[in-house]
């Protein structure tokens, strides 16, 4: 499967890189900053890049592999934390009001609660996504059946999102989620679980290495499993399936994505091994503290700007990240030229 | 010399520690995002943090070494930055005023240069330092006149900030400054002119080779030397005093400070070498690219949160990684408790 990306003019590219080389700064000065600049010139096929407004989606779903102990945290706290997402209290909430972000909750596969009443700026919805799924370990996280309708769910957050739109943040809540992450790492990257297993939310000693075994015996059991559709149908999880599905959609309508950390990058993974010229549609906002992160990263030619050791998800640390994008448009826009300050460039 | 630095009540470090245990996140999760919202809860010695408002300081100063081939720049960018900074042209000029911080910059040795008019939001001023000043490789950096009026040129400014500033980004502008700030970290690190010195503003082959033998004769000159104030005095320059002088100041009025790149790091050196208490006030913004910074970094025991290859001065550095300070208050005060939103904590 491949999507429908946009054809873009390299133009905008070439001019923003030369902007770059006149503003009153030694040349490269900015780091990574003038590298996001030119890049969401590109993008955004602009002469001037923005950075706003900006729309998250946080996509939430239950694993049935919560039930076996993989978690420092029991499964009901996914629907909780739906609540106080959507309610206003959890780190995405805070960060999106902070910054003025449209934020998405998006439910496709939690287990039932009350609808809540979302909190000024935020928006909740509710996918029945349907299908059957599993644990990786015994039978497959999906059956075609959800992940098709996981990934449409995620393509219509897309089609959903407010008018203007320019930069997405995706982000996902599912205790037990680095579970499956990993396993898909771990599978894509042709690396053992013990390579690519962490703590997630806190898991250690026994819990860790249990969660290390249920992973090889996910790995094992799939076996042969190449294809990334496939590998994500078997090993992955229904939010993460729908930020694969999102990612596709943001790239064909030309949004500049902001990935988070482990599991957005295990779905990040997936839909760039499905087509890679979706990768020029992310950069990746912060380095987990997660350790398989680093190897996802380093698969993807990923540089995070923050490093900050974040480790908690819902899109909290591309959220952390998001300022730096915003820094960087502004002085790519706003900076004066040499020429325009009549300050003498290089001794040549 | 030592500071008068304010007595702290641990029990404020105590209770944020104590608030970041029950929002509703995986304990640690948040990275140093947490520990920066409890270095500001203890600095400022309140149970709600704030990162408002912010003050920037730019200081400015020629440097007699820059007539020696050391920077990609000819000396005369100095003054011009000084105007550019001042119009809102620069880096820091254009971030301050994305941020809302008030950008003050002061010229403590620039060569001449016509008044600019400010733009709205900035403030410049000149203070003529007198004294003598000199190269480094064949006479020291200052005199003790001009030691002592930089240093008090530094801590006028902090004094002259607005009223209610809570957070202090110190930056510089002056070709050529990238060699005190080498020699300086080299001296009081113990460590040989090529382990400390980069290409600053882009000196490569020859011109590198160059820069660093300089350093290695400034060392050689100044051999013996240990005292922080008379190596800063002998290697260091009026602009890199100033801010030392500034963040004894900032540091007795109870700011906290964050710190910018290379040549801010060299002045925390020294600063920190003179009392040790003034570290508990600075918080480092983010990596430079510039090699020397990794040494001071490990030297003051720092992890800055962005790592994004910048290496451009005039407090840039700190001026990205601001908008994580404003996350991390955020997020300490407004984030849900467990108890509040209902949600069930670690299985225990």
């Amino acid at each position: 499967m491949k999507w429908n990306l946009p054809s873009r003019d390299p133009a905008y590219r070439e001019a923003a890189l030369g902007r770059q080389a006149i503003l009153t700064k030694p040349t490269g000065a900015l780091g990574a900053l003038e590298q996001v600049a030119v890049w969401l010139a590109d993008v955004q096929q602009t002469e001037t890049p923005v950075a706003n407004p900006v729309s998250v989606i946080v996509f939430a779903s239950d694993h049935p592999v919560s039930k076996l102990g993989v978690s420092a945290y029991p499964r009901e706290v996914t629907p909780m934390m739906v609540i106080n997402l959507a309610m206003g209290g959890a780190a995405a909430s805070v960060l999106s009001r902070l910054y003025g972000a449209s934020l998405h909750v998006v439910d496709v596969g939690a287990e039932p609660y009350p609808d809540p009443e979302p909190a000024v700026g935020v928006h909740w919805s509710r996918v029945k996504v349907g299908g059957t799924v599993g644990n990786l370990r015994d039978t497959d996280a999906m059956d075609t059946e959800a992940l098709e309708r996981a990934l449409q769910a995620g393509a219509d957050a897309v089609d959903a999102l407010p008018e203007g739109t320019k930069v997405l943040i995706l982000g996902e809540m599912g205790i037990g989620n680095t579970t499956p992450a990993s396993a898909l790492g771990a599978r894509l990257l042709h690396c053992s679980a013990d390579e690519m297993v962490g703590p997630g939310t806190g898991v250690a000693g026994e819990a860790l290495a249990a969660k290390c075994d249920l992973v090889a015996m996910a790995l094992s059991r799939t076996e042969g499993s190449t294809e990334p559709l496939e590998v994500l149908r078997r090993l992955g999880g229904r939010e993460i399936a729908a930020i694969v599905g999102a990612m596709g959609r943001a790239a064909e309508r030309g949004l500049a994505i902001i990935v988070d950390g482990f599991i957005v990058s295990s779905a990040a993974l997936v839909a760039v091994e499905m087509d890679a010229g979706l990768r020029d549609y992310l950069w990746f906002g912060h380095r987990s503290a997660e350790p398989g992160h680093a190897r996802i990263l380093a698969a993807l030619d990923a540089s995070p700007l923050v490093d900050a050791g974040l480790r908690l998800g819902e899109g909290s640390g591309a959220l952390t990240a998001l300022p730096l994008f915003q820094a960087a448009v502004a002085l790519h826009n706003e900076m004066a030229t040499f020429e325009q300050a009549s300050v003498p460039n290089r001794e040549s």
